[in-house]
């Protein structure tokens, strides 16, 4: 007898994949999400991409991001709001879906707000493996906010960093981000500027929410060898590194099309020369050459690693029983009378008469 | 005392939305559908449109929708796999959310399968009311799948048509809906071809299936004073009419620049004059003219019938108590503190050591 595919849906909360990641514990679940995201880097020419379809308003920007390869179709939902925090709101809220492309079902349905703060930093620790010196211990984490503790851990546990140096315009977030991760070997030390902060280490992370044209990083900040892992600019209107300090470095961005419009790189000419990650990884691009070269990861987020964070999601949540089915796709037994579902009214009516 | 907004987000699943059209009837659910849809389309200007996203792969194409006003953000996800009948599955399936422009916090999360058959039989007829001969009583109905039914209620519920001729390549379709269909007042008149289906007719609405440029309705059948409501042709590749039916006709369309790519009109220059239906519901440009003039719905489905019919639904699902509230947004006493989500685990190894 033939078996109608399931249109159930798999639904994971912002509980349930918190669960996930208490369960699996923080570190092993940045290391899975780091190789999931390595995995799908080098199957870069599998997959149909586009820069994300932007909605932006006077407070903010909501996105939609698809990609698909031959099998699944994946795309994420997210806002970007900086003045969310003042009425009680995260600035970054996202969900998203994973589906069959065979038959266009939606398989999964996620939160994807923590699950972004995980792929991001996971993502910035791809690029940090082949863009940082291998020696690296101290990091700047500039920007202290929601995805903060999440960049700290992802350096810590899976790039070696041991020494954070904390700088953040509201003393308030530093300090939750050092009472959250007190409990952690990595030594933490609060400064009184982006200057302190980022002299002699290795690696600098920004991190910041506002929607401006910013320059947190100017060139005399930047020592010979430092790796800049740029996440905080990622639309028109939003960066965060003086445009010579890019002048100034081997520029890496995730794809091309999108960093030009949305990345720090939006200050730049058209034709100053960048190199997407995946070619790195695949070793058909030069990553880090010598030890004093500077260099940028202007990292803005791409569909790719929503992709494999919700990919990751789904065989975790299936590993640890976590999730429910919902339905967001009706069943039917006849698949062209989709007027079944309301069929009831008429029989009642029939039955009255 | 300050309140932190709400992050729940509410969702109405396949069978939500079926109780509300049961509980409504629906008849009153395709009328305050196209109440929505007509109220919205005078509202053109304040939408930030664009053309839908589309994802084609070999056997069908996944598509996202978005739009938005100063207000409320929508957007709808739709498969169409012509083939998905063969393994049981239905050939369009879709969801969607509205959100809030201010915030980003997605408010609703709904299917879409159903609703969408609804919105696009109540968008039918916000045409026809404007496009179609005032005394129009028969329609002949091409194509007698999933959204069949849907157009024949609101035909005869909405613009007064008595008779419906009906023709299927799949005969069994046809059968479905004359059983579905016998307890209203519609006289349902089975034909063996297009050709005897539409002989007669003021209205023909072609709403079929196939991904294939295919010629329904040739010059040789049309009859002064029709109005054609052309509803299956919405996809490159995809097209229903002859393009001399077009080229003979007046054509009206959702959204001028989407149709151009996915419509009937694919097959016409880029300069073929055609009217954006908007302008003839505010009275900027006329509809039917004179009652021996042949009219055309180009209809493709367009995103602000998605944002009117989640609103509707929204609104419904109020007035009825239905649904429930799911957690795709975490919920964070602080909003910068998202990683108190998952920090449990750090107070347990605290404890540990």
């Amino acid at each position: 007898m033939k078996r109608t595919p399931s249109v159930q849906t798999q639904f994971l909360s912002a509980q349930d994949v918190a669960a996930i990641v208490t369960q699996m514990g923080p570190a092993a679940a940045l290391s899975r999400m780091a190789d999931y995201i390595a995995q799908d880097f080098l199957r870069w020419q599998d997959f149909d991409k586009c820069a994300r379809v932007a909605s932006h308003s006077v407070g903010g920007v909501i996105e939609l991001m698809p990609i698909a390869d031959a099998k699944t179709y994946a795309f994420k939902y997210v806002n970007g709001h900086p003045k969310n925090t003042h009425v009680g709101l995260p600035t970054v809220m996202a969900f998203g879906v994973l589906a069959d492309v065979d038959t266009g079902v939606p398989q999964l349905l996620s939160e994807l707000t923590l699950t972004t703060a995980l792929r991001t930093a996971a993502m910035s620790v791809v690029a940090a493996r082949a863009l940082s010196r291998p020696n690296s211990k101290r990091m700047a984490l500039i920007g202290n906010g929601a995805q903060s503790e999440f960049q700290a851990l992802a350096f810590h546990h899976l790039r070696g960093i041991e020494e954070i140096r904390l700088f953040d315009t509201d003393r308030a977030a530093t300090a939750k981000l050092v009472r959250n991760l007190r409990h952690t070997a990595i030594r933490l030390i609060t400064c009184d500027s982006v200057a302190q902060a980022v002299r002699g280490v290795d690696i600098v992370t920004t991190v910041t929410a506002d929607k401006t044209n910013a320059t947190i990083l100017t060139p005399a900040m930047i020592e010979p060898g430092m790796h800049i892992n740029g996440v905080g600019g990622d639309c028109p209107g939003k960066t965060e590194l003086h445009p010579d300090v890019l002048r100034g470095a081997s520029v890496f961005v995730e794809y091309e099309p999108q960093t030009r419009i949305e990345g720090d790189l939006q200050h730049l000419p058209a034709d100053f020369a960048v190199t997407e990650l995946w070619q790195v990884l695949s070793k058909k691009a030069p990553g880090r050459t010598h030890a004093s070269q500077v260099t940028v990861f202007d990292s803005v987020g791409f569909a790719l690693e929503d992709y494999s964070a919700l990919r990751f999601m789904r065989d975790a949540a299936c590993e640890l029983g976590v999730g429910q089915l919902v339905s967001l796709i009706p069943e039917l037994a006849n698949p062209k009378d989709l007027f079944s579902l309301i069929r009831p009214v008429f029989k009642e009516l029939a039955l009255a008469a």
